[in-house]
């Protein structure tokens, strides 16, 4: 396994890679990797000839100074796991690497980030969009791997690559989870023993607006407040949201019917936690 | 020659074009194409083995709608031009295969385009970064061609290059002036014999701006007071700007040494016209 950290070294390192006429398969990540990133990892192992994963920890994508500083970084067990894994290269590139300079043109996102984790974090998706966009320009990969836990994440890159013509296959891979249903993310290592017992009711929220379309609840308030009221009243739980959404765009729906996301954010104590349900309603779908 | 309206064909193109192993060369246009484009098409064929012309007349770039209206089309001449000089590839979408539904995301052009043509014509560089990059993804170049008439265009790309690591080099070409002086422009179509007679003013005011700063003139003021005041007063001119700025980040200095760019926007009657000329003071810079 090649652990390269200069744009340059790279491109040679793939060039080489395409003329053996190979498919590259790559994979984002801001390091901190889980069971969640090795089932990306190992989609892409299979899928593709050359399996690229990135580990940069985008300061550009963090509304809040704190986040950033306390994101977990564990880069030696992370390469331990990607060379585990049968990973060719990692890229891991120094913030100076990324961005030698400040960015005079950067990508907004409009629509798709009006809702959701968007509304709550100002500046976060363009900050996915621009580093994304930047990754794919430097690794030019044939396919790219994106959890489903991130749904607004995946949502927002199929509209770069749709809105940029970006030559990249969107590969969404399912979220895994925990016995007692949490959603694997880096994040999950800021909670304490506590914490991390009352974290699975945000599945569990989920689960109950799933249940009750699956029943025919059209009515997304409805659903939204009697997931809600399944999450226990602590001081250290709050709701940041819970709303109904149509999964290409990302919008609120008035009227539940088809397929519909439930996505939630829920903070555990100062850890923020996101994860989403795809719920199929009985209804079908008036367009 | 090809004529290829679709992005898929055009990438089935040029895939095979790759894979006989040559250098791809790329030529952004709107169309009405004239001597100008012929300089950036001839050095494409000179210097790749597989030469792209684009004629899009982008929407997006338009901040006036009677200017997008207004814009000369002339798609047969254009094409007998490309055939004649050895392009191998037109591609000429319509509006609905480049933007089939409405863009959610789109580049966001910062400090380069805050002066200059970026001041007066309000989300125009966003437009052109954006359809540039679109261009850049479907087209994947090896090189691309652009002419230093549109030097704050020309500005703007490298940073879209650079910020995105896009892995494309861009190849400026030196502006092309009839024998008057006046750099050639699909707008120099729609001036009557009258305004034809005046445009040259544009190109006279800079030459004095480069006279004097050759001369060592040090104060951006004065120098631009005395080019401004070579144009006729004549009811059919009006000085939209006429700057001086630094080459790369396109900001107004404050003081003239090394090299600086005079830039000049003239109306003549309804038609607006843009030029520059890069000036070389004898005074050394001081960084």
């Amino acid at each position: 396994m090649d652990v390269i950290e200069a744009v340059a070294a790279l491109r040679e390192r793939l060039a080489a890679a395409r003329r053996a006429g190979g498919d590259v398969g790559f994979v984002p990540t801001m390091g901190a990797l889980h069971a969640g990133h090795a089932a990306l990892i190992e989609r892409a192992r299979r899928e593709c000839d050359c399996t690229v994963v990135s580990i940069f920890v985008n300061p550009l994508q963090f509304d809040r100074p704190d986040d950033l500083e306390h994101y977990p970084r564990t880069l030696p067990a992370d390469l331990h796991m990607c060379a585990t894994l049968g990973v060719d290269v990692v890229f891991a590139p120094a913030a100076a690497e990324m961005y030698p300079a400040p960015l005079s043109c950067t990508i907004e996102v409009g629509r798709v980030a009006s809702h959701l984790c968007g509304r709550y974090r100002p500046g976060h998706f363009n900050g996915v969009a621009t580093v994304v966009m930047k990754l794919f320009q430097i690794v030019q990969p044939d396919r790219a791997y994106f959890g489903e836990k991130d749904a607004q994440q995946l949502a927002v890159i199929r509209r770069v690559v749709r809105d940029f013509n970006v030559p990249v296959r969107i590969e969404p891979v399912p979220t895994v989870r925990e016995r007692d249903g949490l959603a694997l993310s880096s994040r999950n290592q800021r909670l304490d023993p506590e914490e991390r017992k009352l974290a699975p009711a945000l599945y569990r929220a989920l689960c109950e607006a799933r249940r009750l379309i699956a029943e025919g609840a059209d009515d997304p308030e409805r659903v939204r407040q009697a997931a809600i009221a399944t999450i226990p009243r602590d001081q250290c739980l709050r709701v940041e949201y819970l709303e109904l959404v149509e999964p290409d765009g990302m919008q609120p729906v008035e009227r539940i019917e088809g397929a519909v996301l439930a996505a939630c954010a829920l903070w555990v104590g100062t850890t923020r936690l996101i994860d989403n349900l795809m719920c199929d309603s009985p209804r079908a779908r008036v367009d």
